[in-house]
């Protein structure tokens, strides 16, 4: 048994005694680190252990709180199988960690570079929500019938509307619109695979699309992935030639964490092997309108033949995240995905519908997106440069073409975990590199975000942070 | 091969040799039938047949068109297996039935017997629009990490005050906000239940319940329901000592379609036994502010005592539909709920939390609900008495003491479907009973709505129906 879990088994032992109450506040990191002389990881890794059995739960910038509410550790326990860093076919249980992260760095006064929102200071709150209050009264008294599935048809026309004018003929007919591109990711998924599958994921890969996976009970396959040029096609061809793969999962454009854009060629090559093999591809597009450079970037829908890739987007990266409004383009399995939309969700709830697409139709977004293009990428060479600088030696740092997140690869001493409790403790938030994997190969890896405006502060949380690592790498 | 069975091969060839093309009408039924020599229902269900192949799509007040959109057959045919009239652990498929028949009712010019739906006047929207207005203000910028499960912190109090006014204290921590109850329902039963496995319900049952069955791949085993007493409790048992069941699923008061409440003694023993045999219950109370006596009913939650009842409901029968905020109750299944949540829609919508929870707190939702139950309360026995006396002989009508549907057994020879498609020909929409169970025991039942404000045309509508039933009686 390792330090950390004796440590872990020790204390819970002292829950269990009654020393520590339901609420009481575990001494800090570092006064138990001091106490017992071991070192500041060995306890970080043994609280973490503990709030991953229930027992307790850690609140940003306050420490760890022992949580003995009914039904929380047998629950836990039972729906929490012991984590298997194994590489090839993965059950996946990323969800309860990615809620903890983000529920920890929820706070209004930490420094959100873990963020995986952009900054709403970019959204058109004012006029959404004139919007949403003139749509109130004409949608409001429709009732239901109306709010079926596929979706608000002037939305929906909207949407084909932009596809059309960056060259993709899209049939308005096959949109249907969801709960954020979350929905249309699962109800893909859920429409092309079914529990025990097998799924190829990128690697890295955005935890949503393991999320995904969990939600249905399948198992993942993650494929490698240049940190420059995307999924390796060839790999997933091999991959494939051992195991069935029941659908494969990407993000081509700016993906989340890497930033890369897949060059069209190797988009095309892909499409075409999913073709040949007859797997499914689920196409995240959450990013696309999001690129740094001048021209939008090619989809995978754009190459794809027979109907075989299912795009999803939404609008809550780049008009507002309040709103929950994306969208599915699921080719061949449309009347499948608004099925399961149906048995999902009923309706997608119609009145930010009607105000997204009042706004589409006459508020500038182009002129909106155009802007924000220019302060990202503005944004993105400021935040590596303070990286480049100012992190241990051995540090690389992504060069995002798209998007918001730098994806930083630490030395290997460095414990993303570790960093994380401690850059919270400090009030700056990031997201630790084990969220985007089932295997431990990013343990040393962290995303940081830079939607939010440059600021002194927000450089010297960058340093900060870079400081914590130093101190860690050693 | 039966004759409307011909009748549709017959058609189907017509259409693969190109004598109708995609978007061309059939002949009506009335048509078809006169020419052809054969009854008005043989026709009916030669068409719906059609419709189930994917061949063609029906629209209200307008007749069949052919379909041959790409994907349509293949994978309509893939996607569903023939269906199979089986009584006990029924694999599900009423999603599309139900999707297709809410379709064509979403007609506004149609009279809305059919619809699930309340009427939308009951709702005062412009107190709602006009708070969520100044909730899309405040909300927006806080961005989504405020929005995380379990939901708006205020809205939740407002709930768990509402259950402590009633008499059953609920604990805030437990409350989760889901996107309607039809969310709650969904991720309740994916918590406790996993696919192939046996859910107990109610026969008749709410076709919402079946759906969420069938969005699992789970099987249902239809109970015995008494049509004043609800669910059976001992046939319940019996069937458990013949094959494990998952879990329940129950809407104790104003059971959707039926109306009864069950009486306290029995939803004491159904609690009783779930605890012996340590089946979740899965409890939809959706209707219980919409009582038609004075008392607010008791819940089976009310009688757990060991955290196995997950009770289930929403603001959509009572406040507003268009809002899509349901919550869930999930007892010691409370974290694995709120992970599946966060899995399957990340976060409900905060501005419509936020105006809702506005309402609550000071607009007289009170007020409101008791005005409803008194119009519902008298628009019931306006129903029920034209129907008693203007329906075929042998006719029977249920007696609901809450919500706002009637359920209707016609004689054995009316075929709801049949009616359905007679009725949306004269602009009248109803409820058939196939959506009600997945076997085929209700194709002489439908549902009426009573919700719109009775007025000589609603009636004049009832009246129609009541005559068309008579035909087909005869």
């Amino acid at each position: 048994m390792k330090l950390y879990e004796q440590l872990a088994d020790d204390i819970e032992r002292q829950i269990r005694r009654g020393v520590f109450r339901h609420g009481d506040r575990l001494q800090s990191v570092r006064e138990t680190s001091q106490q017992r002389k071991i070192s500041i990881t060995t306890v970080v890794r043994a609280y973490l252990l503990l709030e991953s059995r229930g027992l307790i739960v850690s609140r940003p910038q306050s420490g760890f709180f022992v949580n003995l509410r009914k039904g929380g550790r047998d629950a836990e326990a039972k729906a929490e199988p012991a984590a298997k860093p194994v590489f090839v076919s993965s059950a996946v249980d990323v969800g309860r960690l990615v809620l903890s992260t983000l529920r920890s760095i929820s706070n209004d006064d930490a420094v959100p570079l873990g963020s995986p929102y952009p900054d709403p200071g970019t959204f058109p709150f004012d006029k959404l929500n004139r919007n949403a209050h003139a749509a109130g009264r004409e949608v409001s008294g429709r009732g239901m019938m109306h709010a079926l599935p596929p979706g608000d048809p002037k939305l929906i026309r909207q949407i084909a509307r932009r596809y059309l004018d960056k060259g993709l003929a899209v049939d308005p007919a096959e949109i249907i619109i969801t709960v954020g591109a979350t929905e249309a990711i699962n109800l893909s998924l859920q429409a092309v695979a079914k529990p025990g599958d097998v799924i190829a994921v990128e690697s890295p890969t955005f935890y949503a699309m393991l999320m995904a996976v969990e939600r249905m009970g399948m198992k993942v396959v993650e494929v490698p992935t240049h940190p420059e040029l995307g999924m390796d096609v060839d790999a997933l061809a091999a991959i494939a030639q051992e195991q069935p793969i029941a659908a494969c999962m990407v993000m081509p454009n700016f993906q989340n964490p890497l930033g890369y854009q897949m060059p069209d060629d190797r988009k095309q090559a892909l499409v075409e092997l999913a073709e040949r093999l007859n797997i499914p591809i689920i196409e995240n597009g959450v990013y696309n309108e999001l690129h740094h450079g001048e021209r939008f970037p090619s989809t995978l829908k754009s190459f794809d033949r027979s109907g075989l890739v299912l795009h999803c987007s939404s609008f809550s990266k780049t008009l507002t995240s309040a709103y929950r409004i994306g969208w599915a383009l699921p080719g061949r399995y449309r009347d499948q995905v608004e099925k399961l939309k149906f048995l999902n969700t009923l309706t997608t709830p119609p009145i930010p519908q009607a105000a997204i697409a009042e706004f589409l139709e006459r508020e500038g977004y182009d002129h909106q997106l155009r802007r924000i293009r220019k302060v990202y990428a503005q944004q993105a060479s400021l935040m590596r440069n303070v990286v480049m600088r100012f992190f241990p030696e051995g540090t690389r740092v992504s060069s995002p073409v798209g998007g918001y997140v730098l994806w930083i690869e630490l030395p290997p001493k460095v414990d993303a975990m570790v960093l994380y409790q401690l850059a919270l403790e400090r009030g700056i938030t990031i997201g630790p590199g084990h969220m985007f994997s089932v295997s431990n190969r990013y343990r040393n890896f962290i995303r940081l975000n830079f939607s939010t405006p440059w600021s002194p502060e927000l450089e010297q949380a960058v340093l900060t942070v870079g400081k914590i690592a130093q101190n860690c790498a050693r």
